[in-house]
């Protein structure tokens, strides 16, 4: 099973990449004095190299937008901390030394709390929800007002579809069961944790396994299964929920450097907007695609034992979100006041075919078919 | 609630037609010979022009890759009937009077069932699901063996989400009330009511409203609530069923003559390739977003009634589709055969994604969220 268009992204980098460089050097007589020669930016990631799904995306992006454009845009990427720590991707794009940075919008909530919506709020929308809010309700016209006070743009690139519920080293039979164990689970979902009663940590992905296996932590939540595996918990945690409630997709980003992306001619300003959209439906086909392989070894080499969460808790978790998201809607920042209502407001509209169309198809296929 | 990235399109593509035409004239010195002029390609449509989702998408596709390539590869749309009657789309690519075809795969099981598994089969694959088998799971791989017979090659250009089920004169209380009923509806689909007892039919999108008011047809399937509110149907019949069990997702594809495209620059390939990808998610976001919409206008502003299928029906359904894939499992073609096997097998994997983290956060969210 392996990806054939990354394949293909390099073989077709390398052959016009000489092309590229010869057709540059030769345009000079017309073309505007930027698209004179060769661009290279750098792409700052918050995800370690080749990390499964997320990192390979950023790369496989960087790839393409050099591909695409014969190498007048040459992206080059560096992983987690190879540049700057992964935390200071979106500032080293404000400051200059990257052009771009890939990573996840919820990651900068220091800077606006509106961020959360454009990467996936508790029991919020899915990634086919948020690209159609995003693309066609306003989204991106407001995401681009929040991100225009720090001078950066930023293109959903990327979504892990909905993610699972977490590790845990006990059956969870009842919200009693969780009250108090130590929960890694970051941004507002460990918000929501946390008002559930959990006692909530956020860490690393490096250094969840320690800890579970050294006791600091009970439980933990990653991505799934994809990642999850690859991380090694289930040597650890027997007991695996699904699905989380808490992210019902993690949208990634890029986020470029305004004015420099206003600088550039406008055919490479689309194929860097269009490369961002063809990556949000790659990186998702990857996670679907590996996903129930991956949950297929975790269950039959692994014995793993898979579990839904407890009503109680599913709705729990649910008032706490409704909470959260409401006191967003009353935010002091008019910008973060303004995001949540749009997302609310369509929310409630694109709901409605997803449960009576998409949700109800589901059902019906779940229960009436089955091929051997 | 209007599409920025058209308008995007649309002004980049003005920007940058001199551009490219300057650069590319520049450009006669190191490019190979067939870089050095702007290629102009025909792409003929199975759609009428600006038709909704659909026809714009084709449309949009053509301005994204002309403003990629800086109108190096400009790309000329010709609705269904402009240059060829829609449905010798395909040919006329064979044939060299078109470069590009925008349309279904499944438009051409006359020239082989296998081109079904591409579009979308009963009770099948997502939107998702399906993106996930081209792009990971070899399905690509074997859509280019089945084209590779034809000279041409398929990429993903878009998709509708699942499907409404269609428009009834009358309310349907179980399978007895579908026997003989005149039904429109195409492809597989079609064929899965034929074997539930409908007498199913086929014809133009233009010609169902008029069937519908003469009472020729008792009932209608077309696409989705978007693309029907526009035709009218609810003038007529007031009992709307959702979802649909034999569209689970209706994929458009980009056929090209596959010579002539191994003949672009490898820039260029990769921009046709890569824009097809944005809009699989760009279509499908059109849908989720107007979907919502025009059903809200259906209900409030047209009184119809939001119908479910009952149980015996979706049973019967389900036979009938299970039946028709296993038959192309077992069919003549090899290449049908081996595309059937490859489609189950998949669908078995994909499905489990779908039904233990998708499905079960769409109940719960369904269940205990409300926002006033």
């Amino acid at each position: 099973m392996k990806d054939q268009t990354v394949d293909q992204g390099k073989r077709s980098f390398l052959k016009t990449a000489a092309v590229g460089a010869g057709a540059a050097a030769a345009a000079t007589v017309a073309a505007p004095a930027i698209a004179q020669r060769n661009i290279t930016w750098r792409m700052v990631t918050t995800w370690p190299r080749n990390f499964p799904g997320l990192g390979v995306g950023a790369q496989r992006l960087a790839d393409r937008i050099t591909a695409m454009s014969g190498g007048r845009l040459t992206v080059r990427v560096f992983a987690a901390g190879e540049l700057v720590p992964a935390l200071q991707s979106f500032d080293a794009v404000i400051e200059g030394s990257a052009e771009m940075s890939h990573g996840a919008a919820y990651y900068w909530q220091n800077k606006s709390q509106a961020t959360s919506f454009f990467t996936g709020v508790p029991y919020g929308m899915t990634s086919r929800e948020l690209s159609a809010w995003v693309r066609f309700m306003g989204g991106q016209e407001i995401w681009d007002k929040v991100y225009d006070q720090f001078g950066v743009k930023g293109f959903l690139s990327g979504d892990t579809g909905t993610q699972a519920g977490g590790w845990f080293r006990r059956e969870i039979k009842s919200l009693a069961d969780i009250q108090g164990i130590n929960f890694r689970t970051p941004g507002l979902g460990g918000q929501v944790w946390s008002r559930m009663g959990a006692n909530v940590t956020n860490m690393a992905a490096g250094e969840i396994y320690q800890a579970l296996q050294s006791g600091a932590l009970d439980a933990a939540e990653f991505v799934g299964p994809y990642n999850d595996l690859a991380l090694g918990f289930h040597q650890i945690c027997k007991e695996y929920y699904l699905p989380s409630f808490i992210e019902p997709g993690l949208a990634t980003e890029l986020v470029v450097n305004k004015s420099k992306f206003a600088a550039l001619p406008q055919d490479l300003q689309r194929i860097v907007e269009i490369a961002c959209q063809a990556e949000y439906d790659q990186v998702a086909s990857d996670f679907y695609a590996n996903d129930p392989v991956a949950l297929k070894t975790l269950v039959e080499r692994h014995g793993v034992n898979l579990r839904t969460f407890p009503e109680d808790l599913l709705e729990a978790g649910a008032k706490a979100s409704m909470d959260i998201v409401n006191e967003l809607r009353q935010h002091r920042d008019p910008l973060t006041r303004e995001t949540a209502e749009s997302f609310v407001k369509n929310f409630n509209l694109l709901r409605t075919r997803t449960e009576l169309v998409d949700q109800r198809f589901g059902l019906a296929r779940e229960k009436y078919i089955k091929y051997t």
